[in-house]
């Protein structure tokens, strides 16, 4: 299984780098950096989690990827790319490096940085709301989540979470509370924009998202326990980082044994709730599985 | 007309301010300072121009203000708000007071100001695509175009246009492309988006468009010869940042004279644009003369 699920995750990987280098806007000249720089960070590389995930979500649905699944798909990639820029600053985690290559203000500076994270995140929202041949009420129920758990109640929210400085806060309670929005939040998005946009009943989307939230909780649990083993060669970035601004880590908190532990507990909850799928749902089970197995 | 039409947006403005104060969400705890940062910036007062004019527009084909405009109006106010926010920063234009108040960073840190920002542009788009009974398709189209208007090509690549370092520009094309994209685009959008939400035909939505694309940037123009002339009480903030940073402004690359002239042409063309509608146009005349009156 390994193996194999490696070479499909690859394989969507590429059809998603496509789509990507085709979703950006046409360049001007008089504003060329921000461009230059959106470029930069969004075809960098990256394993496509997100956009793979909502496709294959899709697919328990129906076959084929729509253009409007597809500008979903990048969408959800270009909300991914900004967080992650703007969680590169100075002001931020100070980060040098990601997925093997200076981050974006040490390279086109800070201000076109944050601007860059800015057109992204706008980008995303233009693409995902362009005119498609399909149920515009699904095109903006999947539109209207993605936004929320993206915002200061998801991904946004994690992140302010995880930079504040309060001694007083119960940390097993914290460390939840951030990873739940800072890295599952855009994962729980996925799995749900995928299910609502390929026409799954209410009831279907919920339980997916619930399997969306569980998968993207894991796979902060278990980017933890990578930057707590350390190994910076892996991961492409600077596995200090983390400990050098005394954030807050599962294993941290929890100790390295129990969040192993609780990364498995919540897969093979996730795995369970696809169930009703079958051999349909052996693609997702899949990457549920991989997300652990980075780890074990 | 003068105290007239000042008396009128004071009303306005009131209302704005009312949904405003109704649109941000219920904080969390654990992430409260976002929440803070935003109602701190959203709530800091300011002209509501955009969502005036976008209620202005609407009501040239119907009566009333639906929910789906009230969340468009708003969701207006929180782009323009984040790019303030943006704008202010230590490496943008470094400016320690906006609206007569400190900025954002200067309150809360640079890291939970840029977060707010994200969190405010995350928020329009959330409050955009809420589900409204109304024509999603225009909904879609609304939301798009201010997609479009806020991104790359629009208000982010004039901010980028305006902070590159280029001696070998055309200055005059460089000031145009900056001031059509920087205030312009979302005046613009605004105008645009207050048609297509009521229902105006293509014709007349793109004739309502050329019309904001004017007046947005004359208030542009204007704004600038207000910061020329110089006077940071009435500005509410520092008049001379633009200089400090060495920016491009239209009275600087043009003249003062000829900046005035420009401006005033720009709104006359922009009413005679409005003809077709007779009276129900006066509240967008008195809006775009408005926009000069306050240098001439």
């Amino acid at each position: 299984m390994g193996m194999k699920i490696r070479d499909r995750l690859e394989r969507e990987r590429r059809v998603v780098n496509d789509w990507l280098g085709d979703c950006l806007p046409e360049p001007e000249e008089l504003s060329r950096p921000v461009f230059d720089a959106m470029s930069y960070s969004l075809l960098a590389g990256g394993k496509r989690l997100r956009p793979i995930l909502m496709v294959s979500t899709s697919r328990l649905f129906r076959d084929g990827v729509s253009p409007l699944l597809r500008n979903f798909a990048c969408g959800m990639e270009c909300i991914h790319t900004y967080s992650l820029i703007h969680d590169d600053l100075p002001s931020m985690d100070d980060d040098d490096l990601r997925r093997g290559r200076p981050t974006s203000h040490k390279v086109f500076g800070e201000a076109i940085a944050i601007l860059a994270g800015d057109a992204l995140l706008t980008l995303a929202f233009e693409l995902m709301s362009r005119p498609a041949l399909g149920d515009e009420k699904r095109q903006l129920k999947a539109l209207n989540s993605i936004a929320v758990y993206a915002g200061s109640l998801g991904m946004v929210g994690g992140q302010i979470a995880d930079i504040r400085e309060a001694q007083d806060d119960d940390m097993a309670e914290s460390i939840r509370f951030i990873h739940k929005r800072k890295t599952g939040a855009l994962i729980r998005a996925s799995v749900e924009a995928g299910a609502v946009l390929a026409g799954a009943s209410d009831e279907e989307c919920e339980t997916l998202s619930e399997f969306g939230g569980k998968i993207g909780f894991a796979f902060q649990i278990v980017d933890d326990l990578l930057e707590h083993l350390g190994d910076s060669d892996v991961l492409g970035k600077n596995t200090d980082s983390d400990a050098r601004n005394q954030r807050l880590t599962y294993p941290g908190v929890m100790g390295v044994e129990r969040a192993k532990d609780e990364s498995r507990d919540l897969i093979c909850d996730a795995i369970s709730l696809l169930e009703p799928y079958g051999k349909d749902g052996e693609m997702l089970k899949g990457i549920a599985r991989y997300f652990v197995e980075r780890v074990s």
